[in-house]
């Protein structure tokens, strides 16, 4: 039994306090500490409930999709009585579940941004086997994001080496790391991000070949032309809106945009035109969607393949971690303004 | 030798006063009988020359882009001096070059819209083995459009029994075709038009299961989840502009947009912008341009697919046959406003 099983303890919790409508503000979460959990699995619990402890929550974009009134089905509302969740690093600290034993490490998803959590229905949890890499390596290139730079890159584009890449976000959770297994195949790449700290970071840690700062580029199609003159193979979307219309400009022929995301359009009561789509025709450029989760069944892959980089230490990982729930607020929210440098994590304890 | 050879005949033309701008008016087009030619290959031209008579042209949206002063390079401009050129059907009426007798039929590009052609380097022409059907389908079902709707449709959607495929543009060219090959792999089938005529056309003469004017819609995606409440396997997209907007919103998961043109584009000095491009992620959908040209080399593919289903009447194909040059110009003008119904056809003569 682990320690502090049967205590009754605070249990700190992330709420929304309203559904949010535009950019979110740090005000439109709070934390409290007004419940308490005793760290047991309750008599008369569901069969296979656990109680987990929460170690690393990933601060993602989509999120902003459950903290607005949603009519997507695939994308409710967080609920206002009970704490946000996402992506996260659990250890188990009680279970009634045969697949999951006392001190287990999971990952996965709807893990509750709080202390404690008893899960009575742990579906859709990742055991982890490997922990000679960093735990909160599980909320990004061991996580979700991993998965979608993975299989968004290797999969849905098609990379061939020499190939022209081009990568919006760059330095986020899933674009670094786009850059480096563009790089592992061979191709010339080139990240945008929104700082000079950020392009430099791109350039010197993460082995891309060029980038730049849009928010200094009054002209993308001009900055594009600049990097590819002639033309982008593969486009890597994770911001939408201007840059998506200034790249449909600059594809070469069969050239590949996979679309991952469309931060830049997340706050925005209505998006924001592309104009330029007619391109795709003479150019027989590719669009696609990517959801992640059709990737999870091949998870094992991405450990084969990434595990060595890690160790051999041929991928760099960029992490901004927040210490402690008091700091999940500002942490999230600061995703929708570039605040954070490489992929949010909220430490909630390291053990 | 044929008919006629030897003689100095006048040659009529079609040519362009000007470059247009906006939407082409018939009087941006001229007819001319200015200029006579010679029957014959005159004596000292290029080895490989051929002189044609011309039979058949055809009128398509793609023209356009040749009408203005263009700034694409895969689409110069028409030259002022010369007749205006495209798709069509011709008779050789004299040969230098080995590959073509006298009294072959041919089909392929850059026929010019004139009687009598000597054409100096005859590539991009296919031979016409098979004259048991209308000459005049060279230039649709077993041309250009042709090759568009089969490999558009079969390679580029991956059609699968039971899905629900939507067309715009439906009776043109293309999109009768490409509702007729999706009823025959077993979809559901609907398309917009541009009247009550084409409308009834489409459910009466060519097997659509439903079909919409979409001019009497005020609210496209209305229209569609009316027809399509389930959502959108297939579209395939020939107009581009508010109904992929329309589209984007009700395409069902894993759903392909093919892109083959986009008329209601062509005429604008700035595009209509798309809004809803984000839904391509959640919906994993794949929107690819197409270019028939990268498929000419597979094109006795669908001669043997496609002459069957003609032959046993399986197949219909609407043409709308211009008499004569002189009502050159009115038809290809008349694309842009929908004034054919069907394949727009020029016969400068019948044989």
């Amino acid at each position: 039994m682990a320690s502090g099983v049967g205590q009754i303890v605070k249990n700190k919790q992330v709420k929304l306090k309203g559904y949010v409508k535009g950019f979110p503000k740090e005000s439109d979460l709070y934390v409290t500490s007004d419940s308490s959990i005793e760290l047991r699995v309750p008599d008369g619990s569901p069969e296979g409930t656990i109680l987990v402890k929460n170690l690393y929550l990933s601060g993602d974009p989509y999120m902003r999709f459950h903290m607005g009134e949603s009519q997507k089905p695939d994308f409710p509302s967080f609920p206002l009585d009970a704490p946000i969740s996402g992506f996260g690093v659990a250890k188990v600290l009680e279970s009634k579940n045969p697949e999951f034993k006392v001190g287990d490490l999971i990952w996965g998803f709807r893990i509750q941004w709080e202390e404690y959590s008893l899960i009575t229905k742990p579906e859709g949890f990742f055991k982890i086997h490997h922990t000679d890499v960093s735990l909160s390596y599980y909320t990004g290139i061991l996580g979700m994001p991993g998965i979608t730079a993975y299989f968004g890159f290797n999969e849905v584009c098609s990379p061939k080496e020499g190939e022209h890449v081009f990568i919006s976000a760059a330095s986020g959770a899933v674009g670094q790391l786009v850059g480096q297994f563009a790089k592992l195949k061979g191709c010339y790449v080139v990240g945008s991000a929104g700082s000079r700290e950020k392009v430099e970071l791109l350039k010197t840690k993460l082995g891309f070949d060029e980038a730049f700062n849009y928010k200094e580029e009054h002209d993308f199609l001009a900055a594009l032309k600049r990097f590819f003159p002639k033309g982008i193979d593969i486009y890597f979307e994770n911001v939408g809106g201007k840059m998506l219309d200034a790249v449909l400009l600059n594809m070469r022929a069969h050239g590949r945009i996979v679309v991952c995301g469309m931060i830049s359009q997340y706050n925005l009561d209505h998006p924001e035109p592309v104009y330029n789509l007619a391109s795709v025709i003479y150019n027989r450029v590719r669009i696609e969607g990517f959801v992640c989760f059709d990737y999870f069944s091949r998870y094992s892959e991405l450990l084969d393949a990434v595990l060595p980089y890690i160790r051999e230490k041929k991928i760099n990982y960029l992490e901004d971690v927040a210490e402690g729930l008091d700091n999940g607020p500002a942490a999230l929210v600061g995703l929708f303004s570039g605040r954070n440098i490489g992929k949010q994590v909220v430490a909630v304890a390291h053990e």
